[in-house]
């Protein structure tokens, strides 16, 4: 097994494990959790990508995302949102290097020869996924803020891989917020017109995906801090309106940026993918 | 209002806040959390106290509490495990002074000045709940480990005050277990004949809190690593069997002794609670 377990604990009548392996992709160690649900399984999947400044624990201890899991027979993986350690790029700041990786394939030095985690996550997480564990193949995938942005754009760029997709709060247009300019520009250089193939609300403008989810489910909570500035569901709706893809966009009155917001609806998400995953 | 609030999150429609205060009691600034669930109350309080090393971060954080108590119209209150703070004792040890209170006065130097964890949640904290919330008066009273002993004694040496105990995973009879007989014999002294006035199974060996309760629930892991040597539950259901208390312990097959454990069971709790707050 290339997949080194750290950790297991029994929760919600399943099995979670904290994993690390060593990623071809990465060029390094990468860290990760899965829950398996009680039964014999095959099972099918669902990716959750954490926000930045996260591990793989953040959700994991976090979401309260299990009792669901187990409810609905879903896999649950949450990876880590970076390579990391020593000899892997970094910055000082929160929202560049390691704990921010933006689910893209850094093409820029001196990110470029670790920071692959659109590869990392469509092709080798999935794979190892698959290969380790009871699964039914079919996947789906959620995440919060900047792994929000990963859920949008890695479905939309590969959607055969997804049968459904929703975010928590998630940077809609990451080419026109402070975050996304700053990260882009280190990851991918400062070519804009390089950036909209990482977009979310610029691939459904141009129907990339177009037919292939009959909804993209939107929580986002009208308290949150960053919802003006970084977020901008309106951009992702607009752009569902103008290609005619199905988007629901709730906003939670009162909700922040938090884990306490996520917890409230995570079965909601868990639900609305479950439906999905076993049509 | 003597509860000055540091954060607010909305949580499963209800309103989780961050407090803290300056304790008569302690002699020390104290933090807590408080949940208070939609609606208009005035709602039962149920009081949890967590384990060592322990802050009232872990359990607001990790249990996934607030579900529940947003269902059963339940305000939930996690005080932190001891004083804190430059001035007040400590030990390099995980399991004596800070983050260590074990829900005791202490009478010995270094600790007793600061350390009275049992007056502080019985007299203080329950009386700026009900000046500060909406409740109805009626409480109950839960925990793990270390918390789980504070539930137990507390409730029983003071029943008039809560109106049932539950546990996950508690230290039964700290009189016979190595860090109850460190904590004790460092904060109540070497005579061991004091020590029983705070150990669950002997007091409801010796019939204190006889008829208040009509039953005691228990959850426990048989996968704690803590389970043999620390916790002994057969204590407890020994003496309520030689007493009449009656006592519900669960071993629940394959479960260790984190948050993943009372994640999985806190539903079951917050209902047993909510039966007997509302009766």
């Amino acid at each position: 097994m290339t997949l080194e377990t750290l950790k297991t604990h029994a929760v919600h009548g399943g099995t979670l494990r904290y994993l690390k392996h060593d990623s071809a992709t990465t060029g390094t160690p990468m860290a990760l959790s899965v829950f398996v649900p009680p039964g014999e399984g095959p099972f099918p999947v669902l990716i959750w990508l954490s926000g930045l400044t996260c591990t793989e624990d953040n959700f994991t201890t976090k979401a309260g995302a299990y009792a669901s899991g187990a409810e609905h027979g879903v896999i649950i993986v949450a990876p880590d949102t970076s390579p990391r350690g020593e000899g892997v790029a970094d910055d000082p700041a929160y929202d560049l290097g390691q704990g921010a990786g933006f689910y893209v394939d850094a093409t820029e030095a001196p990110w470029a020869p670790h920071f692959r985690m659109e590869t990392y996550v469509v092709e080798e997480l999935i794979g190892l996924i698959d290969a380790e564990f009871p699964t039914t193949r079919a996947r789906s995938i959620s995440g919060h803020s900047m792994g929000g942005h990963g859920a949008l754009t890695l479905a939309l760029r590969h959607p055969h891989l997804f049968r459904s997709i929703s975010a928590f709060a998630p940077i809609s247009s990451p080419t026109r917020c402070p975050w996304g300019e700053k990260a882009f520009t280190a990851y991918l250089g400062s070519d804009r017109a390089l950036w909209d193939a990482h977009d979310a609300a610029r691939l459904i403008e141009k129907g990339v995906g177009e037919g292939c989810f009959d909804d993209i489910l939107i929580d986002q909570g009208d308290a949150d801090p960053f919802l003006v500035e970084q977020l901008k569901p309106e951009l992702l709706v607009a752009a569902g309106e103008a290609a005619g893809q199905p988007i629901t966009l709730r906003m939670q009155p009162g909700y922040d940026h938090s884990y306490f917001f996520m917890a409230s609806f995570i079965a909601d998400h868990v639900a609305f993918h479950a439906r999905r995953l076993k049509g």
